[in-house]
């Protein structure tokens, strides 16, 4: 934990990461500084309580929390400004910055420096849609270079840990790897389905179901943002676009004539989705979905909650899906397989139409 | 309305759709008969109480309900059995089968045949999982051909509107183009995003978040299934594809040097996100997310929705993501833009925190 006594934490870059540091360290007892160019963002994420504005003298860490494209010109700042604080960065991309830092910085002012990214985010942005808890539970890579101190390593582990992230420590290269297949290749193949809607006629999106929605959901990021993440990190993706571009065109072949190949494909993907790690980071645990049917007005969805919880079972995910012309939701709960019948019992006794 | 009094309705097929249409008539007070080869999912069918298994004398509709590549056979075998019945199907192309129909069955029998496709489904599979509110405010394409009676149309339209779907009405050839671009397409570049996960080390999953959970739901669904859907609409998304293949080229060549076409992409599929209508068919609304922090345990999901359900909020949608090591869930709640503030007061005053 990084603690007041060993001097303040500066946040440079008030946005919606930044801001939800200063308001997660506030809480966990840190002195917390922020600074940010935008006036008005600043005062916001001050009046939220993420921290003060006045100067620290002497930070004992600095948290460079700006868009990517800045993010090496920000930390060699804070490297030359603060000449014993451990300096880090919440960029999306390691590897690029790093290369700018060290062509820029001494090697002695980059041992201060240990990277790191919180996975965490929203499709909002600002101040205004920070949240103390935006870390809980999510993970947050740090990544140390070779040069990094290991009193600098510890120090960002334990600022990441402050804000209830769990850290997976990996070097700068193969974070970008990882990131590029679990976040921006993703992103990328969510825009792809969503571009090609621009040519659809409107009563055709009219058959648009939830599978639509939840593949395109992400390719409603901020463009310019995600703009920078991709290029920043364009070597690893491209090495995957080559995959993506060999398996479209396998595709189109075994559309045709080679029907094999596309049930291949498609057990590959299913082989995929069970590699992606269960819900808080334990083991692969069995789940099942209960279906119920709730009416659409104010207050049905408490009476299910208050049903569901009398019974006993946690409820680990859901999903309501109400879809055109009609004022019923379909409501799906994700509860431990061994629960589904309690479930489903108790709400039965209740009067609900539900099912697994 | 399909009435008792027009005789019963056949529905063959006692998977998830036939059982779920099985009990939505019953419900609607048609009298159903079900067909199955498979002995136990007719019996579980029929114990659920979608419909009686003696066989009917002379059916009003008959509904094939069998995988993609049986259905041709199956409705051809019907409009032959039943010699005065009106024929539907509940594929997920339609095209391919009317193309092989059209061979195989006179052009008299064929008037009585009208392809229908509820957009409507689950990862789950088999008549355990059905349920009698699946079509519930969900699209239901009704795909006549140009020979169709008016009033095998007028028939089929009712027996859709009776399970609560909203009909939509479309050629067969416009209904593949939709699906191919809307679905079809989807779920493949799902299927990518996951297939492209086979290669990664454990410990770079350990970096997946919600997007990645997002884009690659759908591709956790029935490879057997998904490849006869796929293949029998080829031509439709092979030309999607081939405009994806471009895309993928644009992505390879702008991460390398030419920025502002990654851009153009990416601004491409926000307006492509932009144009999937919002819930229940309405006119877009303009919608907000409130976020809130639940601990994980029974109970407090119904305390969050007792508090939002007193501020007399309607929530639209949410979302429960919580992630790796941490007992806490972050609830995103989407609620009419101009009701936000008004549920984030009310919650905050009973001391969620919680926020735009």
């Amino acid at each position: 934990m990084i603690r007041p006594a060993t001097g303040p934490v500066l946040v440079v870059g008030t946005g919606l990461v930044g801001t939800s540091i200063g308001l997660a360290l506030t809480a966990a007892g840190v002195d917390v500084r922020l600074r940010d160019r935008d006036g008005a963002a600043l005062r916001v994420a001050a009046e939220r309580g993420a921290g003060r504005t006045d100067p620290p003298a002497a930070p004992a860490c600095v948290v460079v929390a700006v868009p990517p494209a800045q993010v090496a010109a920000m930390v060699a700042a804070a490297l030359t400004d603060f000449d014993t604080a451990v300096v880090t960065d919440v960029g999306s991309v390691k590897g690029e910055p790093l290369a700018r830092l060290a062509a820029s910085v001494n090697d002695d002012d980059l041992r201060r420096y240990v990277g790191g990214h919180p996975m965490a985010g929203s499709e909002l942005s600002g101040p205004w849609a920070a949240t103390a808890e935006l870390f809980q539970g999510r993970a947050w890579a740090v990544t140390p270079h070779p040069g990094s101190r290991p009193e600098a390593v510890a120090a960002v582990t334990s600022l990441a840990r402050a804000t209830g992230a769990a850290v997976v420590t990996m070097s700068p290269a193969e974070h970008d790897v990882a990131v590029a297949r679990v976040s921006h290749l993703p992103h990328l193949l969510s825009v792809l389905a969503a571009a090609q809607l621009g040519g659809a006629p409107p009563e055709h999106l009219a058959l648009a179901g939830q599978g639509l929605r939840d593949v395109t959901r992400v390719a409603g990021g901020d463009p310019a943002l995600w703009g920078q993440i991709l290029t920043a990190n364009a070597a690893s993706l491209r090495e995957l676009l080559r995959g993506v571009r060999a398996d479209v065109d396998l595709l189109l072949a075994g559309l045709a004539n080679a029907p094999d190949q596309v049930d291949d494909l498609l057990r590959r993907g299913v082989d995929g989705t069970r590699r992606i790690p269960a819900k808080h980071g334990g083991p692969a645990r069995a789940e099942a979905a209960v279906m119920v049917a709730v009416p659409d007005r104010p207050g049905e969805l408490a009476r299910l909650f208050g049903d569901a919880g009398q019974s006993g079972v946690n409820v680990e995910d859901l999903r309501i899906d109400h879809d055109p012309g009609r004022p019923v939701g379909l409501v799906e709960l994700v509860v431990q397989a061994a629960a589904a019948d309690t479930l489903v019992d108790a709400l039965v006794a209740r009067g609900w139409s539900a099912h697994r």
